[in-house]
């Protein structure tokens, strides 16, 4: 699968990240896009085992937090997904429907499922002893994209886990929102090292069908914004379209809360790629990397069996600490090949094990971040864990400090348009992020290229003084960047 | 999600199977088919976990076995689905076509996948060295099947794995047939306790575009055969239509050999609820159960604390060897309840404890199959891995006497109706499992309302004697039953 000749990719990320990125996705053999298929994309083993990786970790954090899993229809009738009236409107564009015999309902090929739960939610939930219920499913959604598609950033299918809850007061369901916000910092941030800024999303721009949408954002090294995780506070909307009604505690009749909150596996490795990767390659977190640590053995047709079984032994070391390390022991490349593969994939650790290392009982590590080798004892192996989350931290600290006077206060146009296009942030105050705002937003798209992200979710920023376009009185401070 | 009035179910298992399927997969909630939509059902949290840990058990063999994972897109272009002719033929009748605008190239959903995998072979694959190849997808596939649907049995989406295997040589292809042999014999069998025939396919019943099929049979209590994982041996049928050819060892160019192999997570579902459950509801393997062991708490508002305190200690006692236990603290129930939920759903051990229990620092055990409790010491729990596997084999061995004697040797017509409609399975001399051994199989089918499953794939027998049907000589010893 891998081909000595085609492995150097010479893109900058700095320099030019765009095809430092479409470089880096073929060359470290995350994707292939030779199917043709516009919008639908083949990931490769390599990117499939990080997918895998971040499922379970998500999987693990929902369930802990009390979510369970189901399978719904990859299809949704049409009169399912025409209930909502401004879900269809946001949705119906961009759907694919499929050909069905004379007689039978119209289907769409699921792009979300809020149209399959809650008339779900409306059977499985009769009194508040119901309530909370906290759902999840795995699994490909597809969007009828006409617009330009970019290999995991836009496509026209892609890999998510999609949650839907229900509850019995208002109360409860905005505390998941923010339950979800956690769940996003606990593993975008604290697991994978990428910083992200919670936005509150003008009117605008929510989810159709939502209340109000939090989206996620991760400012990529380019200076755009790419949307990560978003959580969706739908209030009654659905509910109330479906007639998904409860019993309150007080024996009343009501209709139920929901929220959504949908983290793209696909998207989430697009800002792994994007936000720890060098000139060299990936440079995966130790928490998600599929090899955690590489052992490369150097040896001659002479000292091969001694060199592979010690290899082996302290493979197996390693392992007895629940790290994934992997003997390459691929006969077909030389050693140099395979350091490059390893640098290239993005692997944390490499040992390499020659005579040398064999005689001595000491062992060369390679640290992929720093890109540094040191030299340690075969039984300091024990402490890799903890070079592991050390790694992980210093990926997280320099991905803060990337992000870090990112943002930049801006009082006017000239100034906002100087910040994005310098790669930051612009905040702003503005006139206001409910309907009557979106025509100072038309302004800043059309005469800046920029888009109102929307406002801190996390934060209650005080605002004084006028909208930066309209002059109006400023209800908001809102974040303006470039996006994706 | 429970309801506390709709759990009894009085269908018999051995008086009425198909009844009391229907029923099972609902009051268990492994099911859920309100939704409405033909073929395409809701699997519920406790379905799907047990879904999850079979994707689970699969992929940790299949990976030990050295398959990579690999997420390709979930439609096939028209020109690719159409490229091998037989392949076409089997299965364009029941595909999903995908409304597309003009210009665009017609999509499919995927009914299977060798039409993409092979394309990408021949992207992948230079040379020998690149050889074996060994990918494998989960996810959804879908048929538009027109004929009644059922349950987890029957649909028009279900889930699955699918491997793609590429070779050198057609020697390398066939071991990995048997290979995936034993992958369903490790899993079915030996973790799950499901005994299986593996039946070379008749000719005219094998997989659209293969040379030959291997389905695994299971005999259900009604005595009818269901179809379990597949292995096709496709020979160069695909690597030809996709021109898929790589460099020999000896430097000629040759076109790879490709298998498949597609165990369906919903369908092994299946068996593990008809072969192992009984009136009183599921009886899941240890090996599967979402939940191994259930602690039910026995308190009253005055001794509550200390209870949950105690059932709580005992539940990490049991965790700490790696064991899924967990406590059933729902207020809303009464143990009583959650004694008739756990059998339900076939949770392995129940723990009960209450203040004789508290005091006594006795547990009582209850043990789901033999539905018997047992006094054990709470420093005894330790064994409960070993009791888990004490359990699994016991499942095993009951179902292995269920397909005990059940095969009949059969030499007329009357012979093997009376064999089949006592659900049991007919051993016949039959002419030929050639295409000309179609016309006897269609008079099986005609007059005896069972199929011919195929020649033993783990066995060569000997035939000696005519072809019951016919009379011509017999070429083969084929097995016929009635399947679903």
């Amino acid at each position: 699968m891998v081909n000595e000749t085609k492995k150097e990719f010479s893109a900058k990320k700095n320099f030019n990240f765009s095809e430092w990125y479409s470089n880096i996705i073929e060359k470290a053999e995350i994707v292939d896009l030779r199917l043709g298929i516009k919008g639908f994309i083949t990931i490769r083993p390599w990117g499939t085992l990080i997918i895998e990786k971040l499922f379970d970790m998500f999987e693990e954090e929902l369930q802990g937090k009390g979510h369970l899993p189901v399978i719904m229809p990859s299809v949704i009738p049409e009169s399912n997904l025409k209930r909502e009236s401004s879900h269809i409107k946001g949705f119906t564009p961009q759907v694919f429907w499929l050909e069905t015999e004379k007689g039978e309902e119209k289907l769409a090929l699921r792009p979300t499922s809020e149209t399959v739960f809650t008339p779900m939610f409306s059977l499985w939930i009769r009194s508040h002893r119901d309530l909370p219920l906290k759902l999840y499913q795995r699994g490909s959604v597809f969007r009828y994209d006409t617009k330009a598609t970019r290999p995991l950033i836009r496509g026209r299918e892609f890999q998510w886990i999609e949650c839907h809850d229900a509850f019995a007061t208002k109360h409860d369901a905005e505390a998941q929102v923010q339950e979800d916000i956690d769940t996003t910092e606990k593993i975008l941030h604290e697991k994978l090292g990428i910083p992200f800024f919670p936005m509150k999303r003008p009117q605008w721009d929510k989810f159709a069908g939502a209340e109000y949408t939090i989206g996620s954002d991760v400012l990529m090294p380019d200076g755009k914004m790419i949307q990560q995780p978003s959580t969706h506070f739908m209030g009654q909307k659905f509910s109330r379209a479906f007639d998904a009604k409860f019993r309150t505690k007080d024996d009343r009749e009501d209709f139920i809360y929901t929220t959504a909150y949908g983290p793209a596996m696909s998207r989430i490795l697009v800002s792994i790629i994007s936000t720890h990767g060098d000139d060299f390659g990936l440079v995966l977190p130790f928490s998600v990397s599929p090899i955690q640590v590489v052992i490369v053995p150097i040896y001659t047709t002479k000292n091969k069996d001694k060199i592979m079984k010690y290899s082996h032994e302290i493979m197996e070391k390693i392992r007895i600490h629940g790290i994934n390390a992997t003997l390459d022991s691929r006969d077909i490349y030389s050693p140099g090949w395979k350091f490059h593969d390893s640098e290239l994939k993005g692997i944390p650790f490499r040992i390499e094990i020659g005579e040398k290392e064999f005689k001595s009982k000491k062992i060369t590590l390679f640290i992929r971040d720093i890109k540094k080798k040191q030299v340690i004892s075969a039984s300091s192996l024990k402490n890799i864990s903890k070079l592991g989350k050390e790694y992980d931290e210093r990926l997280k600290r320099n991905a803060d400090s990337f992000v870090k006077n990112k943002i930049v206060d801006c009082k006017t146009k000239a100034d906002i348009k100087k910040t994005v296009d310098s790669g930051k942030i612009a905040r702003v105050n503005f006139c206001s992020v409910q309907e009557q705002g979106l025509h100072c937003a038309e302004i800043i798209e059309k005469e800046i290229g920029a888009e109102v992200r929307g406002t801190l979710a996390n934060k209650n920023e005080k605002q004084s003084g006028n909208c930066a376009i309209c002059s109006k009185k400023a209800e908001a401070v809102v974040y303006i960047a470039k996006s994706y």
